[in-house]
């Protein structure tokens, strides 16, 4: 089965989505919308893609698309820890660093780390860590470094010299895996971190309390929401969709009631998926 | 005055702060964080950042650093079309074009076109839009394109070839100004959209209907919501804050007491500033 995710080789995406398929054939896309076309052509079975605090993608690209692609499903959540490494390639020696490349983000959470032991050595900003990571490999006489995470070193056979150089213990990503089949995702590998369901919610006008009587439909109900993103919709500025994340299996009359109800309230809504939401190593 | 701006020299952020300052001394920034770095530290009065959609730098991070950074106040907010143009050194020509650089997500935003136009033109990813296009004014023997903004082509003297070749019309970017200080922003050489206010609300507890009890204070008020984003606290997974905007002026004493209200709540609440909303050229 072909797997889309957000490319380059050795990206975060990639690191999440060999936790998810390890068995299939994962095939990197160069940008969120490519891993969008994949899925909707058919190229693909599924996509990973990053949902929130990506470094390698505006994710607000993939509220986007899951509005505008018509009949994508949410599978699955996934969220991992980002641990930045230093690395060099195995010839150098840590003491003589001359440059050090990394994503413009990475090097940006590490900075406390770079700043209090490679203050004088230039930084350079590169389009991906991974992409920072192949370069430092291929420059071996160099002395070149690169923050990039644990499976890029290991990909391009570099030598870390500084684990977890990261400024904030909690930095998480989450990931969806999206897909035209409205199946469900199972994997007893992973640790299974609670279900939710995802809606897309566009209201019928631009009202005062008008997304106060959208969440009145889940609250009485005592539906709790852990997630709410307003987007902007292409169609002109001022008027919005809603990504919403309800906690819990979507199951019983009163789920399907809230649909109803939001439907009586002129809200249009589509209904990503009820599904869970897993654990990944870093 | 200094103004801190999201980099590098011909960015997007760039062609924003010189429409905000055009009579200020702009410095760039490697990344957001740094941007509120130096307004926290004193080192800018000001600095301009994306708050919405960008393609040069992962604008949770900005919502996050608003969180974090003691005293922080938006003065204002600016909204901008986004337009890719096909530059090229001026000694090329159009038909030679042997390879095009840009950001993923521009490369990726003019899809369409550079599918039609340059099916078989090798892309190649760059960590920044303006990079690529510096990258192509340093190489005028190898027929390179950039995909980037006007600006770009003016400052590394590239010659335009296609003009406006993103994929969707309505394509914008926000900024925001922020400062340590919580005067206003005036600005009669710029379009006023409209006055809003910023709000950080941090719910007491994850309880079932904690949102819609916030948003029950705005609602009944008749105050209407532009933006609502929901981030996650470092803390842990499952704790949020929310990004709220309220639309008009905050002036009454309505506005007050749904201040003292949140408070009552228990909803911990963090008054960004009441500003105006610009419109830039591209």
């Amino acid at each position: 089965m072909k797997i889309a995710f957000l490319g380059p080789e050795a990206s975060f995406t990639q690191l999440a989505a060999i936790q998810l398929f390890p068995e299939e054939e994962l095939i990197p896309q160069p940008n969120i919308l490519d891993c969008f076309k994949a899925v909707e052509k058919g190229e693909v079975k599924k996509a990973v893609v990053p949902l929130e605090n990506s470094i390698e993608g505006t994710v607000s690209m993939t509220l986007d698309y899951l509005y505008k692609t018509p009949g994508i499903k949410i599978l699955a959540e996934a969220v991992m820890p980002i641990a930045h490494h230093l690395m060099v390639h195995p010839d150098s020696h840590s003491g003589s660093v001359k440059k050090i490349y990394s994503h413009p983000q990475a090097l940006a959470q590490s900075f406390h780390f770079l700043d209090t032991h490679f203050k004088e050595v230039p930084k350079q900003d590169f389009s991906s860590t991974a992409a920072a990571a192949r370069y430092v490999s291929e420059n071996p006489d160099r002395n070149l470094a690169a923050v990039a995470n644990q499976f890029a070193a290991n990909l391009y056979g570099l030598k870390i010299i500084h684990h977890n150089i990261h400024d904030f213990e909690q930095n998480h990503t989450r990931f969806i895996i999206i897909s035209k089949d409205p199946e469900s995702y199972e994997n007893e590998n992973l640790r299974v971190l609670g279900e939710k369901s995802g809606l897309l919610v566009t209201l019928p006008e631009d009202h005062a309390g008008g997304l106060h009587q959208v969440l009145s439909v889940f609250a009485w109900r005592k539906m709790n929401l852990s997630k709410i993103e307003s987007r902007t919709l292409k169609t002109g500025l001022g008027n919005y969709f809603f990504f919403i994340n309800v906690v819990g299996k979507w199951e019983s009359a009163l789920h399907h009631n809230a649909l109803e109800e939001l439907k009586a309230l002129h809200a249009e809504t589509y209904f990503l998926g009820n599904y869970k939401e897993f654990g990944l190593e870093s």
